[in-house]
């Protein structure tokens, strides 16, 4: 489930903690990361000099990756930071200050870390082509490089959500029901700015 | 909500992200923490070297206390990491490896960070009484010093469940309800035990 950070809303974050049930993220793309120094969680363990901890972060996932998180925030002006009303403010405030080219300077200003909105790097579409990359790229495709906020489809089968369950969910509340592969044939025939936009994210 | 780690199950996952709805986390004792060499999220950050990024996590949270937060994990023979099945199995697999006093050694060879459990730290009851400190505390006084998943419970407001949100979700379920102050008592009334069996967390 996917949604543009600057457009949360306590209630959006609601719909994404019970109609998808995983965790609510915000990926951020390779410029933003830089501008705010953002680095990934694992390389942060690796230079933490507990050799037993740092080797933990050096193991990539099942399908051949290595994880997107880096640090997870609150805004300043959250509470615990977890209740909808603070984690749609955590991830509005990031998209905003994205939007305006923020600096490492303005996040530290705003934020506190550790927090409960988790940031994920995008590494681009030609290293990785997990929901983090493949969410800044349909943004990217609309003409908006900017945080998108995303939380997995679970299913009550104990697994992730089928691709059908997905299109049954999204076609019961007419949300578009977008496949990765589809937004990539898109981006190469040059037709995804119109799937970004149908997709309402931009 | 709370489980003895060691107990998670897919459904009990399941219960806590459809019911409860904040972050799944496992509570950890300092003894635990120091065996496995688990440091604080926040104390890793300022070892990064990233000055501003380091001076986010000395921020406190508004109700005074640092974050509990240490590194997540995932278990090695889950797939992403959020299902209810790959959550689950990450849950157990560190509560039994804390049962039989894992170190930093086990814990390296059957988990990856950083991932979709989040560890905290309890500083112990005299030091912070937190969700983190407190679930410890209940177990502790059942006579298992073992790690405790818990999950903040989300209301429609918007906010955390208020006590009576919480207390009425207990009844309807036929699930202990307790309250901080009344464990406090009972610990210190030397009566906190029973209250522990009493809970099912031992």
């Amino acid at each position: 489930m996917l949604l543009l950070a600057e457009k949360a809303t306590p209630g959006k974050v609601r719909t994404m903690r019970k109609d998808a049930g995983g965790l609510i993220c915000v990926s951020v793309g390779q410029a933003h990361a830089r501008r705010m120094k953002l680095r990934f969680a694992t390389q942060m363990l690796e230079e933490c000099k507990i050799p037993l901890l740092s080797r933990m972060g050096r193991k990539k996932m099942p399908y051949g990756d290595m994880p997107a998180f880096s640090i997870s925030i609150n805004h300043l002006s959250t509470f615990t930071g977890i209740s909808y009303i603070d984690r749609a403010k955590t991830i509005r405030e990031f998209g905003k200050l994205a939007k305006r080219n923020g600096t490492a300077r303005d996040l530290k200003k705003s934020f506190r870390a550790i927090g409960h909105v988790f940031l994920l790097i995008g590494r681009g579409l030609e290293k990785r082509r997990g929901h983090t990359e493949l969410s800044l790229a349909l943004a990217h495709a609309g003409g908006m490089d900017l945080p998108v906020a995303l939380c997995e489809m679970l299913s009550d089968t104990g697994r992730a959500a089928s691709r059908e369950e997905a299109r049954a969910y999204a076609e019961r509340h007419g949300i578009p029901f977008l496949e990765g592969k589809e937004l990539l044939a898109a981006i190469r025939s040059g037709g995804a700015n119109g799937m970004a936009h149908e997709c309402g994210l931009c």
